[in-house]
């Protein structure tokens, strides 16, 4: 067992000791990894953590002294609320962009399919007539085709529009929500323009009012959340089909020593799609070279598409990505978009790995470039896994470091495979039976576990012990991302990870999984990558329906123990829009301004304006995952109290 | 005469002795300003200052060590060369979103006024017959109004394409460059796409290759260029008519003690027409509140536009606008976007100021607000008239200095004007003269001064200087922005300046001018604001066609001597795309690659990649203006050598 008592860390990396002994061949080997080069600057520089750095012109650069020592405004005058708050808005600019790209491609992907110029089908044709129906268009009587080109063009038209509200948001938001945004004058209209003129405002001489800013923010949280997570997140869903319950392995030990490996890596499925397919009908090739067969591995939210749709094992999280390479039995490392550490390029140069490069817009240099697009995505495919085959003959077995544990774990959790396991029970009316486990207190809530692995954090602890501490005090957890990789890690996607679990949640889980013809539900339930943080989103949102109230009403909360990206403090800000409280282990780099600070942090009651006034939940900033754990546990309680049902703080009233 | 000898500067902050009086107004009345916060820290920080602090993460923020000493690469592995390429990426994307949203923003009121729902009305009819017959739109027949709401939604198509080549570049761009882009990859397809995927190629875990993201500079470049520059001049060209010679006035003598004074600043013209329009209107309510009237000064850019079209005097540039309050006679500065100092909220409160913003993205904590839109423009310019009307009586009158003298200027050089004043020399072929001129050697190139001022250089003495050397030798000098205000006030845009010019330059502005029915042309041509540098451009692309060669071959350089911002970057980027040698005079914060240095740098003949190869110009960083106009000197002659024209370095061969 992990050792998860131990709180210090000091000279460990990872909660997985595998990942431990890799780190210990590449110290030992010379080679410089993310873990050795956070260590050489153990103390970043405390201007840009507080988020009082400004580099908006030249000019500058500018800071505001800490602890109100030295100057307390930027040469225009800009001062430590401004500035902070505008450094929050750039990430989640940064945020939100990668996952409006995400979208699009998938947009243009489908508009292909349909048009049948390109190398994808729709294989989810029943989700296809969901989206449409939800977004007006006449299906009667029409193909498939043509029902999958409307779809996409009105996906486009969200990065098109010029007036009016997101098609996809008002697909899939609670309208007291969107009168709410529309009162605050925060509703995007479409996707590019809302990131475009969020970049101006951030831009010198341009918005300077803090509280204007944050409002920004959650402009920006909604085109994430809407534009970003549901829009990518229903179409990968209609041309790929709906995930269902698939059981896989993680840990090290997925990597074969026999066969020619493969790690996908980054986050847009269209090219791990193909090189999954390619690797299964390539593996004649794989053997003539020697090999077993081909094995296809997941690093990050690639790893969470292919786990989810193809049950494809996960090799590792953000963090430790680079010493999957450190194994030596990696014949090719293919990458898209987002999270790839340029970092890993050297780590392969010292091995016989390729890493290979996918994307116009995102190279390495002196990594190889294929460039992918989808009307030539089978060839590109198959050029790739040629390349990892006639990469195995290079490898340096004096190199070879192999791994035998796996972890078993079920993932799937797509809403349409929750509510077909609810059905088994209630057929009429599937919420009913996770409701009345809510209601009764069987289950006292519902957390999301999302987000990230950080080199800066002991790798898997924080993602790992909050989760342990939500499933003893009966929360029902849900998980998406590396957060995911974390909690499958640690038995917490599997059958031994249920002792975790409070009675009455192991009891509820148990009583759908076996209907559903399992031992039982696993602790936690992996819903996806990062943009399928849409799917915790649509059950929060259909249980509120049901219930009759708002999201922000609910029991539920959201938690990123070990975030790196701005795309978890963008996506945390879209269920802040909703209402939900968030949790973040990591500094989220507000704390130069007091001001900024309290309108993310503070509760209703406080002074002054701040985010749960407004909508209904906070932003909680706790590095501690037992304490967190503990708020965040309070505030299911809070909530339940206020819905009316049963709650640990009755006594308090 | 200014003291243009002096080029220590320790104590002084501006070759404008006006601002210099009021900066020891402030500095003696404990008023901060941007002069003063600039002096209390006079070093910057050394690694933004080189480009390579990094901010994309919660893992950092990292940074890489000066001179080799220290970290090498961030947390992720990013190196100097790939984080220096990104931050470079991350102004141009900064300074092209501010001109997309001027340009999308005249696009919309176009097409609002064009459908009759709208205070505005299309004034430049030939323009717009102009631009629709470049767009190949049918005008035969068509009613004004249908032809302007066709090119409104040809310009509003270059923010929602997602193929092809943006109409704006087509419309403007030599075919030769077209190619060459579409070659490399950087042809941009849609203002916001660009835009958008360019933040994500910063964002972490995206693009590392520091040569892909200096491409994606590029692409930048033509984005701001053609989607920022062009299209909004065009549109405003047509809503507000052609600039025609205007003679108006320079220095804060334009503040008059007895008027009602507001000040207009910022960038899109939309809300400064109605405000000029209005306090016309308004006149006697002023009077009635004891003004002798209502008089409007113009400052940054806000300035230029309201100069161009309608003689509006120039009160202040970029760095000096929180000193204007500081005269105590401004009852109102009204701004929109752009270049806005948050400073000038503190320093208002000081006097009777009222700063009144007027979009809702761009807002600063204490200052009133007004939502100005298209559709209300009228009743917003009213209102806000109004407020300054009530805030004359508000006067301290202990606090005020008031300064007489002004300098004249002439301005209002939009391309057909030029044309328009060559014709009377050649009326069918109007170009020839000026040809003539170049090919002769009478003028030995042409030099757009463009740019900023900022304050932490010497106000003024970088554009004044630069230009000075530039005209003594002969060289053709057009201006725009805030550099613009610089020459205006130091007598270069007025017959006192033509003692400034060597002889032949002399006779031919003279042979133009008298066959103008003026005097002279003046010695720099006042061409606009910031998104006029289209004008400038669109003068080298006649020349060059008229000629039968390329932009890059002509011998044409920029020069933005004192820009402080990230635009004045982008639009010299656009530039260096076609070709054009740039010269800055302030340290673009790349020092920390030597690679990237040397790719914006080096000259053709050096080893490796590099601008000059690619495209024909170069990146000249010189903070001495006198040896920057000395390398301009001899870039401009290796053109003309190139092109077999007359050249001092002939003998050199």
């Amino acid at each position: 067992m992990p050792k998860t008592q131990d709180h210090t860390h000091t000279q460990r990396i990872s909660l997985d000791h595998d990942f431990e002994v890799l780190y210990e061949k590449a110290c030992e080997a010379g080679i410089d990894t993310a873990f050795s080069r956070a260590k050489q600057t153990p103390v970043p520089c405390p201007f840009g953590s507080a988020g009082v750095c400004c580099r908006h012109c030249l000019e500058g650069p500018c800071r505001i002294g800490l602890n109100g020592k030295g100057p307390q405004e930027g040469i225009c005058g800009a001062n430590g609320d401004t500035i902070v708050a505008r450094n929050l808005l750039t990430m989640m600019i940064e945020g939100a962009a990668g996952h409006a790209e995400h979208g699009r491609e998938t947009a243009l992907a489908l508009l292909e399919a349909s048009e049948g110029h390109s190398d994808y089908q729709i294989k989810g044709v029943e989700k296809l007539y969901q989206v449409a129906a939800g977004l007006g268009i006449e299906t009667n009587g029409k193909a498939v085709e043509d029902i999958g080109k409307q779809v996409a063009l009105k996906a486009l038209e969200d990065f098109q529009k010029q007036a009016g509200a997101m098609n996809w948001l008002t697909l899939h938001a609670q309208q007291q929500s969107i009168d709410k945004w529309d009162e605050l004058g925060i509703t995007p209209v479409n996707i590019h323009l809302e990131i475009s003129k969020a970049v101006t405002r951030t831009s010198m001489g341009c918005d300077a009012d803090p509280i204007n800013l944050l409002l920004g923010c959650l402009t920006m949280g909604l085109v994430d959340g809407f534009g970003g997570l549901h829009l990518s997140s229903d179409l990968q869903d209609i041309l790929f089909g709906v995930p269902k319950l698939v059981k896989s392995n993680f840990r090290l030990g997925v990597i074969k020593k026999e066969m020619v490996n493969i790690a996908v890596h980054g986050h847009v499925p269209l090219l791990s799609e193909k090189i999954v397919e390619w690797s299964r009908k390539l593996s004649e090739e794989a053997k003539a070279a020697g090999a077993a067969g081909i094995n296809v591995v997941g690093i990050c939210c690639s790893g969470n598409e292919m786990l989810m749709r193809h049950g494809i094992p996960a090799a590792s999280s953000f963090s430790s990505q680079e010493l999957v390479i450190v194994t030596g039995m990696l014949e090719a490392m293919i990458v898209d978009v987002q999270c790839i550490m340029p970092g890993i390029q050297k780590v392969a140069e010292c091995y016989h790995t390729e890493i290979i490069t996918t994307l116009p817009y995102v190279k390495i240099a002196g990594s190889t470039h294929v460039n992918f697009h989808t009307d030539k995505a089978d060839k590109a495919a198959q050029d790739i896994v040629r390349k990892a085959i006639a990469n195995f003959p290079k490898r340096d077995h004096q190199k070879i470091t192999s791994f035998t544990g796996t972890v078993e774990a079920y993932a799937g959790f797509s809403n349409e495979q929750i509510i077909e396991a609810l059905s088994a029970l209630n057929k009429e009316d599937p919420l009913k039976p996770l409701l009345d486990a809510i209601t009764s207190g069987a289950i006292r809530g519902v957390a999301a576990i999302v987000g990230c692995t950080n080199v800066r954090e002991f790798q898997d602890w924080g993602n790992v012990t909050v989760a342990k501490e939500l499933l003893k005090n009966n929360v029902l957890v849900v998980a998406t991302g590396c957060s995911a990789h974390s909690l499958a890690k640690h038995n917490l996607m599997n059958m031994q990870g249920l002792e975790y679990c409070g009675e009455s949640l192991r009891g509820v889980l148990k009583a759908i999984g076996q209907a559903a013809g399992l031992e039982s539900l696993p602790p936690t339930l992996h819903m996806g990558s990062c943009v399928d943080n849409s799917r915790p989103a649509d059950l929060l949102t259909a249980v509120a329906n049901r219930l009759g109230v708002e999201v922000k009403d609910l029991p539920a909360v959201g938690s990123c123990p070990e975030t790196h990206s701005p795309k978890a403090l963008v996506i945390g800000t879209y269920f802040l829009a909703n209402g939900v409280d968030v949790h973040v282990g990591v500094n989220p780099q507000v704390s130069g301004s007091q001001f900024v600070t309290d309108v993310l942090c503070n509760g209703a009651k406080d002074d002054g304006l701040n985010l749960e006034k407004l909508f209904g939940g906070k932003l909680i900033y706790e590095k501690d995952p037992v304490k967190a754990a503990a708020i965040l546990l309070r505030r299911i309680e809070e909530k339940r109290l206020a819905l009316g049902l049963s709650s640990k703080l009755e006594s308090a009233i």
